[in-house]
């Protein structure tokens, strides 16, 4: 049972054995007497880690091989700007499913070279859902999703399966549920949720893509340029990749997505059934569209929220405080929250409960 | 006196203590029950650690109040692209002294929004001096040079000073010599030399730059962006980051750039004498260009590659193997290389050509 209960949206909670095999790595890294830090990336040792990582993800991910899988640096917010060069094509245009701030930043990349349509967008309610109600046409190049909206706790049940190629912005739920990359031709993920520490960016993408776009791409936001390089072009993120090959590593061994995905389901079921059974509590998405991930929800009465912050501290309850522009509470469970911990958290919502209810 | 000499290019050796404070804080942060790689960026305790590093980057290179300092990632490659953008004015043109494979690199990227001009090159002998015999002209925006080229062993000993803005790659010798920040318009580098571990890269610039590029500048690649936010525009690379202000404390206390300026110049001018006062090794860079930061090396026979190599080994020697491009041997001596790491190099040096000389 963690000291510390760590809800925060992320960076977030990663296994204790990625902290202690992580940290060791810096003192004596393989045994080598030198730190993982102080090593060329070009070393053998290096080199290992980086091939294990990307072998690692097409294992847990089921990535077909004529797929690309990349360790990159910049996160998602450099993602939007990549995946709009590498996808742009004879309509020099990406369609884009508005459903949060991050899918909107990522549409405002593709006008540097090209032009970006909003396809659908649930800004009209405050991101509080998934738009399903759209079609598209022949005059977009690629079709652009956030699969997890971490601010407003929505999450895309069923992809996009058609023609149009599909990009996906999967940073904060990739590894946490089976996905068919099939239905992808671009995913990208910032580490921090469920891969592993801030610094490192996976993109996972169809080598047909390579080549092919409409627009001059400068050569490091060309995926072609890193592939070429299997992934180390420049000097990669030592650490983040290290940390993250460990992480993935511990999923692999716990069962790989269909452990987890049932996991996580478990721990969101069991927060969401005490959010929708009590008075006190309401969730801010729409229930169909609830994330698995992070979990928003409000008081109904204001006036309980100084006293349910003062449990949460005393419960030893961390990073549970909501995003500014939804406001309230959020509860981000990756991967590696222990089901103790949100349980723990319930127990203080009933507490709270049968203390004003 | 450590177990390893290691004279890695980069990423490279850092002081002891980094290695132990920052493996600490993976598994207890500042106490908090909680690792550093599993808090949110914007969580008290690491934006104290991003304003820390920022200050002492501020102190230990004298940057006035009018320039930024921001942590970024990419690397320098990334940087190739971000400076062009940034700087691109009226001319839409760039000027790039040539003096290796990065700067070459550097000078490709301004093809992406405008034009480069070559004001010099080295490249006619394998990069192995600074061309100096140039003169600026009214028809570039700014002047791009590396301060240090790490794969040749050359170094810019006095940089340029006029009109044109200056525009410098410092990735292999910043904070390992006193530079007077005035004279560049922006100074970047990759951390993993002097500045700490591979992951983050360090922008120093005038402010005035700021919203005046002639070009529309993709969000992440305009520094504006990152400015506004205090080097917090997305999540950062927290460890890269953190690891890089303990390496920049610990240069602060041993007594800055003063101090460490000597330190480097007795370690090279140790292996350079033992260059010149032997037949038996020649070195490859113009001498009055010679990199205190790395010293590239042959042997004049080779037929003794093999004995010394040996030697090496057994000397627990690490790092030694110059670049392909280059060949023979190079040792690259950052900060944290104790002299008595150098001078145990010397002395295998001297024992070759005692057993062969």
């Amino acid at each position: 049972m963690p000291k510390v209960h760590n809800f925060s949206a992320g960076p977030c909670i990663l296994p204790n054995e990625v902290f202690e095999k992580s940290a060791e790595s810096i003192l004596n890294f393989n045994e080598s007497g030198l730190s993982l830090i102080e090593i060329s990336h070009r070393s053998t040792d290096f080199v290992a880690v980086m091939e294990e990582a990307r072998k690692l993800v097409r294992e847990i991910l089921n990535v077909p091989d004529e797929y690309e899988v990349l360790f990159l640096q910049g996160g998602a917010s450099l993602g939007f700007l990549t995946a709009a060069y590498n996808l742009m094509g004879s309509h020099k245009t990406g369609g884009y499913l508005v459903t949060g701030a991050w899918a909107k930043k990522a549409a405002k990349e593709a006008s540097f070279m090209g032009t970006s349509i909003t396809i659908a967008s649930s800004e009209d309610k405050n991101f509080n859902y998934i738009p399903k109600d759209y079609t598209l046409e022949n005059n977009i190049d690629y079709f652009h999703v956030t699969s997890n909206n971490t601010i407003f706790g929505t999450q895309i049940k069923k992809f996009y399966k058609g023609d149009i190629p599909l990009a996906c912005d999967m940073s904060s739920d990739i590894f946490s549920r089976k996905v068919n990359i099939e239905d992808f031709d671009l995913i990208y993920a910032g580490a921090q949720k469920n891969m592993g520490p801030a610094g490192t960016t996976l993109y996972i993408c169809k080598k047909e893509i390579f080549g092919k776009s409409s627009v001059p791409i400068p050569t490091m936001l060309d995926l072609k340029t890193h592939s070429d390089k299997d992934s180390m072009f420049n000097t990669p993120p030592v650490f983040p990749i290290y940390a993250s090959m460990l992480n993935l590593r511990w999923l692999k061994k716990i069962g790989g997505l269909s452990f987890i995905e049932k996991q996580n389901e478990k721990k969101s079921d069991l927060i969401y059934k005490q959010i929708d059974d009590s008075s006190l509590f309401r969730g801010t998405a729409n229930i169909e569209d609830r994330s698995s991930m992070n979990v928003t929800f409000t008081l109904t009465n204001d006036a309980l929220n100084e006293t349910f912050n003062k449990m949460l501290v005393e419960a030893n309850i961390n990073g549970l405080k909501g995003h500014r522009s939804v406001g309230g509470f959020r509860a981000s469970m990756y991967n590696a929250m222990p089901y103790e911990s949100v349980n723990i958290l319930v127990e203080i919502m009933r507490e709270l409960e049968n203390k004003k209810g």
